[in-house]
């Protein structure tokens, strides 16, 4: 089950990035389960990572190789998350960094690595090992769908997009894709994503500009409010499109990329939240009228959190109070008389009170969309911040009661 | 569907208290929906309430009325929460107070009412205005079972515990009844307990005495991480055991009732847990090792609120690994390599990784249990807390989609 979504785009291959997927035996169902992207040649690359203080050994690998800014391969697998297994999770992370670099010739610390799936389990190494070769002799430019699929676990579709800019006036393309359907929330629970593009950009600009993509994506949606060890979201940029290399994060040259950096993002964390666990609705929650962003935030993440305003939206129950009531809990200073409800574009809360003219039936009527508005006014300030959620359903209960270590 | 739990025990009267209850047609179905006590002289009240920010108007009230330290009426309705209803709220419990005050003759500033159910629906007082007299001419000793049953809502069964205890050489009695089942997270959501005693305390001893006793009982169990508008925990003292008037919580006469009151405190929040919606598994989440309490209960919070370690405690899934998980993602600075694991009996982590000799056929004997301890170690530090919680379950999803507005 999942909210409606849009197939997978057509995304054109991206100069300067070359891949190839396989099955290697870590899902047990024999889907694919590795993804191996090349760069024709060393591409600059900025980083984000999960905040949780368990981290997988994959992390770990790409924090330590991430301040050199350049990439030559990357290494996905899904199926075993190579997280909480000791020392030999990092020995079996650097093995398959090797492999990787000895079949691509290029150096081991231009190879980045993430993994996805069950944690605790030592992560076998003969499939992937075995694989490398193999997929090192098939890469080729663009098929974007099938490294997204290699790349899903508990996804029930691959999710990917694109944006096309100019950089100094020469066409450029920026693709993306990501995986994640549990275990979502900011700072990116069990949440993986792959940016490519052929801009031309320096590392510290890169790692900027994909910060700043950050906070208004992947950082702004939960599905169950668990945060993960594995979160990882890379960007290389090859800078085949021919423009000269962008210095300065602010300059005029930097912000079509920066548009289409955020554009993306959004797009690909909406697809995360429509794919939650047994999602079948997609909850805006716009929190405004708040003295800072960071306290709108705080009140729209306690609001998109809430199992009580989760399961009503399942229930397609206007139950207004229980978003009152979560205002109320999120340790945001508020003032009662001064809040303001509104379901889709149905107003029902003022001055901290339901309307006199508000009837269930409105309410209702708004609860049963499978695209869910919940706007709420604070009346303290001018600071907005808007977070994506989703239902919370039997099926999420399946899902994670039965997907065993 | 509730966690095991014992039959209501037997519970005598308690000196100074009277009580009636009665159907007054709040609660759609016709069961008993509201609750007076009658405190036979002015008695020492101490009180504890939500901390949420939107609260309902009769939390309002009594915090209000708390200051004077006398009691001499308690008013109680399930089925409504008289919560986010505006100045008309306020109104509402003013006028029934008024009306328990006339009936009873007592002074109304006395008097101390508690709602609990949906939020934002106008409280009906036809019924409750003309139950008040009924119930003042019908109050009689001690059917506390009655009185438990009275201010349930999606409770499945009713909560009571006794202690029995000494106050300087005098026979004491501790009765009390609660009632929650979901929007349950410390401080204390759609939870009201009901203590009394008929010890002799002074108010501010008696305050003293309760707050003490929540840290490891209310404030401590968590079913969904909600908290709620109308929380309240009141104590009632009577004085009639015949013991000089208690004037100081930490004197030596004052230990009996302060175990007394601990020990019925966390009797009755377990019972809570038990009756978590949905809950089929009662989980003791215990943190040690930790540098201070306060790191303690957050990590233990963290681990006893993930929603992807209550789903594995539903399905008996012995994923230790989204434990550490939620250990990470706490907010307490932690050293991964120094974590340990127990599930039950079994040792499943040691310095962070997995123990060689831990089969999974192990975890699994303990997860099937009813009843499961998740011991976790920090190792760095001594101190430790423990928090109880429930798993969540497809009955959680059903209760709450279709607990209507």
């Amino acid at each position: 089950m999942a909210v409606s979504h849009a197939p997978f785009p057509a995304i054109p291959a991206v100069a300067g990035f070359r891949l190839a997927t396989t099955a290697c035996g870590l899902k047990q169902n024999g889907a694919p389960d590795l993804l191996l992207v090349e760069m024709s040649d060393p591409c600059s690359v900025a980083g984000v990572f999960t905040r949780n203080q368990v981290v997988a050994a994959p992390v770990t690998l790409c924090r330590e190789r991430l301040p050199t800014g350049t990439a030559q391969a990357l290494l996905v697998n899904a199926g075993n998350a190579n997280a909480a297994n000791g020392a030999q999770g990092m020995q079996r992370a650097l093995t398959l960094s090797r492999c990787v670099a000895d079949n691509l010739q290029v150096p081991e610390s231009h190879v980045f690595v993430a993994s996805t799936g069950v944690i605790g389990v030592p992560l076998p190494l003969e499939g992937p090992l075995q694989a490398i070769p193999q997929l090192s002799a098939r890469l080729r430019p663009g098929d974007w769908e099938a490294a997204a699929q290699a790349i899903m676990t508990t996804d029930t579709f691959a999710k990917g997009a694109v944006r096309r800019f100019e950089q100094a006036g020469h066409p450029a393309l920026l693709a993306g894709i990501c995986k994640g359907s549990g275990m979502i929330h900011p700072d990116m629970a069990t949440m993986l994503g792959f940016l490519f593009t052929d801009a031309a950009v320096q590392p510290p600009v890169l790692q900027t500009l994909l910060q700043r993509a950050m906070a208004t994506s992947f950082n702004s949606i939960t599905v169950d409010g668990d945060t993960s060890t594995n979160d990882t979201v890379l960007l290389f940029a090859s800078g085949r499109c021919g423009a000269p290399l962008l210095d300065d994060p602010d300059a005029a040259e930097a912000e079509p990329l920066a548009t289409a950096l955020n554009s993306l993002c959004q797009s690909l964390a909406h697809e995360i939240v429509r794919d939650g666990e047994g999602a079948t609705k997609f909850i805006h929650v716009c929190v405004s009228g708040a003295r800072t962003q960071a306290e709108a935030r705080q009140v729209a993440f306690a609001v998109a959190k809430s199992p009580l305003v989760k399961t009503a939206c399942a229930g397609s129950d206007p139950n207004w109070g229980r978003i009152l009531a979560a205002v109320g809990y999120a340790g945001v200073p508020i003032e009662a008389e001064r809040l303001s409800l509104t379901l889709g574009d149905v107003p029902v809360v003022a001055q901290g009170g339901r309307l006199p003219q508000y009837h269930k039936t409105q309410g209702e009527a708004v609860m049963q969309q499978e695209e869910i508005i919940i706007q709420i006014g604070l009346g303290l300030g001018e600071a907005s911040h808007t977070v994506w959620s989703c239902d919370l359903t039997h099926d999420y209960i399946t899902i994670n009661a039965e997907y065993h270590t």
